[in-house]
């Protein structure tokens, strides 16, 4: 389905929403598209795209209206490696806490990265004349989510000061290849240190606003609210998510493997949003008394996750795994879920722990 | 001493290290420069002083030295606020857990925010002309630290995208009033959003680099160090300081402080660095369980602490506060000072405590 691979974890038909197995992911810097998690709130667009233009509007002295030829020939093309992470990921670690009705128990596999190509958001704002006064840049899709209230197209903002930041892109190509209409062809706005939610795929509105946007996905959505709070959906409420914690989960072996007892090869990912990038990862089989340093792979870039690996003993028996980042703030990632828990079950970036048996 | 209040806990006298106590913080946005915590490796420099001009040099097409009267008439003046945060704040939470030999046991206010005043980095490397394949800025100053191998000036670099955002200043004025000789006079570096290291005083060179500096406290200290080596001072070992990780910490009542049994407001400071702002601060009296939103006062600027307060009620007999911040990134300071212990005891981040006791 959507050119994604039979073995995916397909939490909704339609919308799609589906993510990869974890061993689609190991030891890959580029994730390949058909392992590429998809998180969709309305389906694909199709007969609205059939007259589909980048109307970019609001606080801008020229105001128009972009072809995909338009943007192609106006502005230069720039190539980003990036990491998307939906703000769902790991949310099943938050569900095993307690229950989070009506949300998808998403794993760990909500993350990828692609290479994209595009151009500059910056570019397209110079170009628009960005106007005194303009906070916010409001992406508005071509899609109709009926889960929204009112029923609305997808859409969030990003501050200004992030919008035209170069590696912003209206994106046009992943992994060198066309964007396929599940990940926003035409054209999807990639913005990277950002949840997932702030790339908004099909995007035919860019709008320069005064402050954050009123979209549902903005505004109502999106937020995380204290623990012992029940979601109203009342625009403003909880803290508005956007940049990215620093957060990590183990690849491989699976979660409830069976393995040979001795020395096993732990592999995974870890991810910082912002200006942040990973800086270690530590692994433990004792509950974190003690920690073994990972060895990590290159970043590809500054806004992607870095794979690492540890070889750690696996007795004979049950053993859990544990795993915890840190980012170049020296921000550690929270100890457990239970400090995490939310209602909406964004955001758990509390430690990794997968449970393997030595055989 | 250096125009301190009398009742700052001196570290150490020469070089001087002082910090306020948490009394002195309570509510003001902005901290007076005569509680305002001072760091310092190196004594005051006086004679250096005496010729001082600022060199811009290294990877611009333009190297030059310009005087504080250059620098005023060329370039426009711009105040920002900032809380600076030293890297060993809150370390008398990490010595609690096992000793770090060697290094101050600062507490909670070595923290504190000041509006500097003076130009934008960016625009004095605008005029000297960045070259390509610059990738850092390296501050030096004129002081001289005997502590360092060799001993050398204090100095440290901060990435060329950092160095250039408007928010990095060379201030010749803090609240108003010109810049007293322990923080810096005649100029120093402010580097909202990163460690006061990176702040460097007395800064008399400013160097375009193709890579990190190797000032020793670049390069050898103000490095993150995993809680099981013994650090060797070999450059580049363990993790690179910069970015401010989300912290907090109690400012009243005092830790140790008997109080009225009942109804008790709590205050106190939350800080994120980079490109994140406070989002939340919870305190709870139960260790966890059950957690009160503190009531934020506005940040008076993106670069700026946010003061907080809780009323929570404080029992007969002794009871431990805890007070836990969240950033805009959704990141939530770890839990416990041994997840976050490290040789050199930086970066405590752990949740803030203070017992107290209810008559």
């Amino acid at each position: 389905m959507y050119g994604k691979r039979p073995d995916m974890t397909v939490h909704q038909v339609e919308p799609y929403n589906a993510e990869p197995p974890r061993s689609a992911l190991v030891g890959r810097a580029i994730t390949p598209v058909d392992a590429f998690y998809s998180r969709n709130h309305g389906a694909v667009p199709v007969g609205e795209l059939a007259t589909w233009s980048l109307r970019v509007e609001g606080l801008v002295g020229n105001p128009g209206s972009w072809s995909l030829a338009d943007l192609r020939e106006r502005f230069a093309e720039h190539t980003e490696t990036a990491t998307l992470q939906c703000a769902g990921n790991r949310r099943e670690g938050l569900v095993a806490v307690r229950d989070i009705p009506g949300e998808a128990p998403w794993g760990p596999t909500a993350t990828a990265t692609a290479t994209w190509t595009g151009v500059r958001l910056a570019d397209v704002l110079a170009a628009a004349g960005v106007s005194a006064g303009a906070t916010h840049v409001e992406f508005l899709g071509a899609d109709h989510c009926p889960e929204a209230d009112p029923p609305q197209e997808f859409g969030g903002s990003v501050p200004l000061r992030k919008a035209t930041m170069p590696e912003v892109l209206l994106a046009w190509a992943m992994n060198g290849e066309p964007l396929p209409p599940v990940h926003g062809a035409p054209l999807r706005v990639v913005v990277p240190g950002y949840i997932g939610a702030r790339s908004v795929k099909w995007v035919d509105r860019v709008r320069v606003l005064d402050g954050p946007s009123a979209n549902f996905f903005q505004a109502s959505t999106y937020r995380l609210l204290p623990a012992d709070v029940t979601p109203t959906g009342t625009p403003g409420e909880g803290v508005e998510l956007g940049l990215v914690a620093v957060n990590s989960d183990v690849l491989q072996p699976d979660d409830g493997a069976t393995v040979p007892a001795g020395p096993t090869t732990v592999r995974g990912y870890a991810f910082a949003g912002g200006d942040r990038t990973v800086a270690r990862v530590d692994v433990s089989t004792d509950g974190g008394t003690t920690w073994t340093q990972a060895e990590l792979e290159e970043q590809a870039s500054t806004w992607s996750w870095r794979h690492w690996s540890a070889t750690v003993e696996v007795p004979t028996g049950e053993v859990e795994v544990v795993a915890r980042a840190w980012d170049s703030s020296a921000a550690l990632q929270p100890e457990r879920p239970e400090h995490v828990w939310n209602p909406k079950g964004y955001v758990n970036n509390s430690w990794a722990r997968v449970h393997l048996t030595g055989a």
